[in-house]
């Protein structure tokens, strides 16, 4: 995709971006865009909310509490919304900003934390997860950003996974012996919400496996004979993902 | 794959390994599991040369340095060798480790650093390259440490290609539009030796794109809708490769 006005700044805002509109950041954008980025009235940025496409927006006035800005123009409409959840354990933190930034590049809709036996951190901020997923859209150019609910166990989010998530499958990318290649299992899944599940560093536990696998929705795939690390095996399957059943055809 | 011995540190080795041999670390090596790791005689450790699989061996001294070592009994053949060719334009550095980290685990046999026109870093140090590439094997458990030849300019790779590579393909991750889904794109390609390049993250120069799309071995594939960065194309172009041709299968 050829990268249009690639050169300007990119914000997440929260209100409605229609022609002629005016808004007024808050503070933190304020700050990020007068101090850090030193821009001044008449320069410009684009703005997106996930709903109304890319808009080309100019400072009208650039205090460092508050830059207001109008709207000039939109220069993409809003990218349909993919439907590709993903769920992961989380990971130590430097890996747990990259994993969402990926996460959020491979176009997923909604990043699960999920706590399993062998999960590293305990302690998720969740407004950290959150902050990382819409910077992560500035950055990609995606105009999407993904949701990003609070953690859940893997029990709990098995036990109810049919009564959230209705006939959606759940891609597990299993290290264990005797699963199918991904190419067909997952080009089987096409036209079929599906989820990926990836496990913690240390692997699931025996008993987390076995119940996993006993699960009808569950789709245990390969990622082939080398371990991964989890971030990588994520980036991995949601590209084989994207490619099979999603929206690089 | 089940790891087997995970616990133990791995090193890469020249030597080669068999039964009852004996052999004497350098001094990296050496004050590595000496004094870093604290490892003493009878401690254990997993050898490979990338010639005759995975070792258990036994520290026979453990002076820090040079560390004295006897292989007890090969836990792993060696694993069969993959022939993937992996070009990239070099990145800002901590992505430069990050990327030799995630090919060497998407096991490719050839790690090429490519100079195009946008191309961030213009001195590479060489040996670091080479000593990540080893360092991704022992962590990632690989058995094949990929080669990496010393930078070469995209105008000599192209000209030289068919002389050094003969019947290669070589797969572009390219942005620009009107290119295969690359699902079908790839798959046509099983049984022929394949490459993949990545361009730097300002993309090809339009001079760079036009030079490469008239090579007759150059075959255009689209990643999907999204910007990707640089180091998750790789990843993310690596797994559709190694899922639909590849060893995943």
């Amino acid at each position: 995709m050829p990268r249009t006005h690639a050169a300007l700044p990119r914000l997440h805002v929260e209100p409605d971006l229609a022609a002629n509109a005016q808004l007024t950041l808050g503070k933190e954008q304020s700050l990020y865009l007068a101090a850090v980025l030193r821009k001044n009235v008449d320069d410009e940025v684009v703005l997106f909310n996930g709903r109304d496409g890319a808009w080309r927006a100019r400072i009208t006035s650039d205090s460092k509490k508050s830059v207001g800005l109008e709207l000039v123009e939109q220069i993409a409409p809003q990218s349909p919304s993919s439907d590709l959840w993903y769920g992961f354990a989380p990971l130590k933190t430097e890996r747990l900003d990259y994993v969402i930034q990926k996460a959020t590049e491979m176009g997923v809709s909604t990043i699960q934390p999920v706590i399993t036996r062998y999960t590293q951190v305990a302690r998720l901020k969740h407004e950290r997860l959150v902050a990382n997923a819409i910077e992560a859209a500035e950055q990609c150019e995606v105009l999407n950003v993904p949701a990003v609910p609070t953690e859940i166990s893997l029990d709990r989010l098995l036990d109810s996974w049919t009564t959230e998530q209705g006939n959606r499958k759940l891609i597990l990318a299993d290290e264990g012996e005797n699963v199918s290649s991904p190419v067909e299992a997952i080009a089987a899944l096409r036209g079929t919400p599906v989820g990926i599940l990836i496990g913690p560093e240390g692997g699931f536990s025996d008993q987390e496996r076995a119940k996993l696998r006993a699960q009808p929705f569950v789709v245990p795939v390969s990622l082939g004979p080398r371990i991964l690390r989890a971030d990588t095996a994520a980036v991995a399957a949601l590209a084989v993902i994207q490619a099979i059943i999603g929206d690089w055809r």
